[in-house]
């Protein structure tokens, strides 16, 4: 990778002790008294490049000393911290070998926007979905024990018997806590040996408010300092007389727990799952932490930390409105002033279409409600929350949750609009046949950010949406080409008898000047020819039938006598056969353009159709490769795919016989 | 559906009190101190019927009692019972009209094998995987709510404005709990206002015992009679003083939270999630049940009974021995012997290849570690647990923590082989996606159970791991045709710098006399000719294989001429390039033949392959067609579905132009 360093170097000049800092053995270096100016360092640091270059910039600034402590105490990369999503891990990039290509971050070929192995040793894993670093920890901390074993075992025939002790240490905010996930890991944290470390990372958020009994379990556990300063004794204590060790462990957490119980009479579930619990303590004393993480580094057996931090923490904007900086954008950091694009005369953002349309339809219709895992801002589903609060249920980051309750709902009549991620719907597959699909309850599922997303990279892409559901019976899965085809096709779901409806759409804005329309039906399972021609035949699903119309447009133009046809697919299931039979019968040449996988999806529904039917023109399917795409812009990333106005075009004119003269 | 219920009629006209119960409605115009007889003679029928039809023996006969009481408290079918796996549903399915037709449970056209809407309005909803209860039933008891709500609202301009107070109930056993979707419900219980109540079957069991933190809890908390009287007593003071109603719930809770630690000194978890907990109770004193339910029945607010129970109860075998008594087959209820077929001469399971094949690879490659979801002895895993045991690591019912694990094992150095069902691998689907493929981890998945899966049905059917998977990137998937292939693929897996490896089987029998053969290495992504021929080239993967090649023996046969060539295409991903190529410069005619599911499956990726190499064949896609298919045997099913002998040879012959003369 090439980074373009030169304006970050100057900056850092000015800093004093960040500068003498490129990896964390240069932290370790430090006396502790040293690292509040360090702490102070990187926020700055971490507020000034993302002021221009924009990213995660709350969760990072809460997570400061937090960073900065567990690198000072613990060897990493050799010890290995897990990030539980890697919006808190800008300081983390910046201590560990990244800060001059820091200013690359989330760009195109720059440094990744979630922490991963392939671009650092210091990130032990994949970051980009939440509640799976305690499964993922758990799972290194108990192959160290093997390791060991292994070690030990071959010792005896040569080795030294004996591996370094490795420390794993699971970094995971209160809001992943929901996920169903990190509570299969805490469920088997204790069934087995291992000396993991947990660190909640409590700031009661995820990017909205957290929700949930455990949220609101976790605000009920204060600091009792009492009682914490006598238990770091008795455990310091009894692991000098040898009793915190492994066999004996279990024993002696019950006696902890009831000790807990008679000097707090709360109730604490970590230690109900035999994981030792410490806390709540301050997240933001980097020296206290230091202390602590010291204390807890070489105790045996797993334990779960406590810290209440502060999301956007030094940054007072961000601080009072945590859900609006989680992401800001560029900003003026002297004024807190968001710098947005000029709006005007942009078209609206498909999720504001989502969101007002859901309004909308809620209001004619009673039984309408909606659900959200975690994401009622970034959906938009925060504008029926506003006016009808009572009919809109963001069940935190639980996305299997938000699909089976929403199931449960449309068994009794309801009729529930649930809207997820594409790729977090990933979490929700089984909940999507086993518990909407074999019974055809009409639960409209509305893939937001299907497609490419741009910046947040592999883990974000909506590519496996259309692939992975269209296999699935009795769903009826379509996409809209643009704003007024989004609210037909939500209007349509709704109505009486249509049973499970998908729809997929894009992050990002439409290409109309006016979303308003009237709310008409659309004939399930019907596409719409968009423009007739003779050469070959266009089809598309979704949005990305926009760039094909341009496509098609430059093709025609630069090459006088060439006519394309244009089909908008729109429903992937049921495929309308009507429309296909056309197709087959008057092309010999199709182009099918779809922003998800090639295998599986749009184009292969195609030609699957077109076997099954005895028909058999050439068909060239343009998609997303069989690779995980990167970061970068969503234009970038659809030129490097090959499903831009550029790849389109090249197809089109490759097929018809005009490609040599490109 | 027909059923034949002669048989049954006269046994059950020997039979007391059950031969007067039809319907819930019958049960309840009995006296409560009737049950005990009730349960008696359900217990029996469950276990007379058993004894020649076999299904789920264990969980029904320990959920007899409180079948029993929650039919006679609640109004069923207006209130709603939400079973969390069907296993102990049995009883439930004598009571509510299935008393004759439960003869035919499991069979093809008969009863449903797992509770279903589609089957009783006594089945509330789907219950095929585990773990889903609370999050349906939640969505049921919100949606209560909300009807009320709109009832009265509609009320105001006609209606009587009050819909009938419907309860529900979910019944969720211990082993179920562990899964990350029952704790995403029961994260979200206390978050909206509802009534709903949640019975935690606690029999220290799903399948195999029970694992993990929540299952040590849950034998922590033992009964406390002192602390269970006077807890009622004062909550149904409160109740009487107006206290438990709605907004005021919550500090009330916590006030019984400080009243129970002052009692006990125990923790509680379910509290700490703000659900009112009640219990340990005894669950087989049928008449203790019905008062506690009565009393709990009105009580507002969500709430969770701990119920003991013993897996199996009332037949002692089955008591003692309860994982084999989970599903035991044919037995001889006098001398609790099971009557197995004679196994003689048959060739030896799939399960029990892998489980000897894993032990004899992890005993020369140390590194491997075997990782189950509660299956250990479902898929022989628990031949490497038991001369291993710190080996395998069995997490319970949470599949994507089985995942997840893996691939953090994976990623230190190690080489687990993750066994999970098909069906339930659609649990893991994000974390194979996120947390395997996306680093390319060496963990080696094996999918049992793949493939039609017989009397379990439309919830167990492993129809999608093919189609859902190809698209991923980085995966290696297979599909062995028989044991010795099974064998060679996971010695392949295992090798060096593999990556994410797929290994799909189905359940049952090889075909191969003896399992063993020596280990050698498959070169990945090849496929292989397995006979030659001229018309029509029939393309396989996996165990269906032979019933292809049965189908081409019989083909050839009865049409003197018809030559067909077999391969067998091993590898899903990649394919293997130059069979294919080879095939189709070779053949015009092609048939594919999988198990799984048609859309985007084996047969689809030939056509993909074909198509993007501008080859035309004429192409017939054998596999499950788009609608979910029933239960039966799986020859049965195999037939329906087109895919067993004679399917296969009629899509053979049909293609080559001799369907008519058939």
């Amino acid at each position: 990778m090439a980074y373009s360093i030169s304006l970050l170097i100057v900056r850092h000049d000015d800093l004093g002790l960040l500068s003498h800092i490129q990896y964390p053995e240069d932290l370790r270096k430090l006396p502790a008294d040293r690292l509040p100016e360090v702490c102070d360092e990187l926020r700055k640091d971490i507020l000034d490049e993302l002021s221009v270059n924009p990213g995660h910039l709350a969760s990072s600034l809460g997570a400061v000393e937090l960073t900065v402590a567990l690198h000072y105490v613990y060897n990493t990369p050799e010890d290995r911290i897990v990030w539980d999503v890697g919006h808190q891990a800008y300081g983390h990039k910046i201590l560990t070998g990244r800060k001059e290509a820091f200013c690359t971050n989330r760009k195109l070929h720059g440094i990744m926007p979630f922490p991963s192995p392939k671009e650092s040793p210091y990130d032990t894993f994949v970051c980009g979905h939440a509640s799976n670093s305690i499964s993922a920890a758990l799972g290194m901390a108990v192959a160290e024990k093997r390791l060991e074993k292994i070690a030990a075992e071959q010792g005896a025939t040569g080795g030294n018997g004996k591996a370094a002790e490795r420390k794993v240490v699971a970094v995971i905010g209160d809001g992943a806590m929901s996920g169903g996930l990190a509570f299969e890991g805490l469920n088997n944290v204790s069934a087995t040996p291992n000396d993991i470390l947990i660190i909640l990372n409590d700031n009661n958020m995820s990017i909205d408010r957290s929700v949930g009994g455990m949220k609101q379990y976790l605000i009920g556990l204060n600091t009792n300092e009492t009682y914490n300063a006598l238990r770091f004794k008795l455990s310091k204590w009894l692991r000098s007389k040898g009793y915190l060790e492994d066999d004996r462990r279990k024993g002696l957490i019950r006696l902890g727990n009831a000790l807990k119980s008679a000097f707090s009479h709360q109730q604490n579930i970590f230690e109900g799952l035999d994981i030792r619990y410490f806390g709540p303590f301050d997240g933001h004393n980097v020296m206290e932490l230091v202390r602590i993480l010291r204390q807890l580094k070489d105790m045996k057996g797993p334990k779960l930390l406590h810290l209440h931090t502060t999301k956007g923490k030094g940054y007072k904007p961000a601080e009072k409105a945590a859900t609006v900086w989680h992401a800001p954008g560029k900003f003026d950091v002297g004024t807190g002033e968001r710098l947005c694009d000029d709006e005007k005369g942009l078209p609206a953002k498909y999720q504001d279409v989502f969101g007002n349309t859901l309004l909308e339809l809620a209001e004619a219709n009673p039984n309408i409600v909606g659900v959200t895992p975690a994401m009622p801002t970034g959906c938009s589903m925060n504008i029926m929350m506003k006016s009808m609060p009572g009919r809109v249920f963001d069940v935190g980051i639980a996305e299997g949750h938000a699909v089976t309750f929403s199931a449960g709902m449309a068994k009794e009549g309801l009729q529930p609009f649930c809207n997820i991620y594409s790729a977090f719907a990933q979490r929700a597959y089984d909940n999507i046949i086993h518990d909407v699909a074999i019974l055809g309850l009409p639960v409209v599922l509305c893939l937001d950010r299907a497609g490419l997303v741009g910046e947040d990279g592999p883990t974000h892409h909506g590519a496996f949406d259309m692939a992975a559901l269209r296999p699935v019976p009795n769903l009826t899965i379509a996409a809209p080409m643009d704003e007024h085809e989004l609210r037909r096709l939500m209007y349509t779901a709704q109505l009486p008898g249509k049973g499970p409806f998908v729809i997929r759409y894009p992050r990002g804005r439409g290409v109309l000047p006016d979303w308003h329309c009237q709310l008409t039906e659309i004939e399930v399972g019907t596409g719409r020819k968009l423009k007739d021609g003779d050469d070959v035949a266009v089809l598309t699903i979704g949005h990305i039938g926009n760039e094909a119309a341009k496509a098609i447009a430059e093709a025609e133009q630069e090459h006088p006598g060439l006519t394309v046809a244009h089909y908008d697919v729109r429903f992937l299931k049921p495929l309308d056969g009507q429309l296909l039979a056309e197709v087959g019968r008057r092309f010999s040449r199709i182009v099918t353009v779809e922003d998800g996988i090639r295998a599986g999806g749009m184009g292969t529904a195609v030609l699957e159709w077109m076997a099954d039917n005895g028909l058999a023109p050439r068909i060239v399917r343009l998609g997303l490769p069989d690779s995980f795409v990167e970061h970068g812009t969503v234009p970038q990333l659809m030129h490097i795919t090959g499903i831009d106005k550029d790849g389109i075009k090249k197809a089109i004119t490759g097929i018809c016989g005009y490609s040599k003269a490109q």
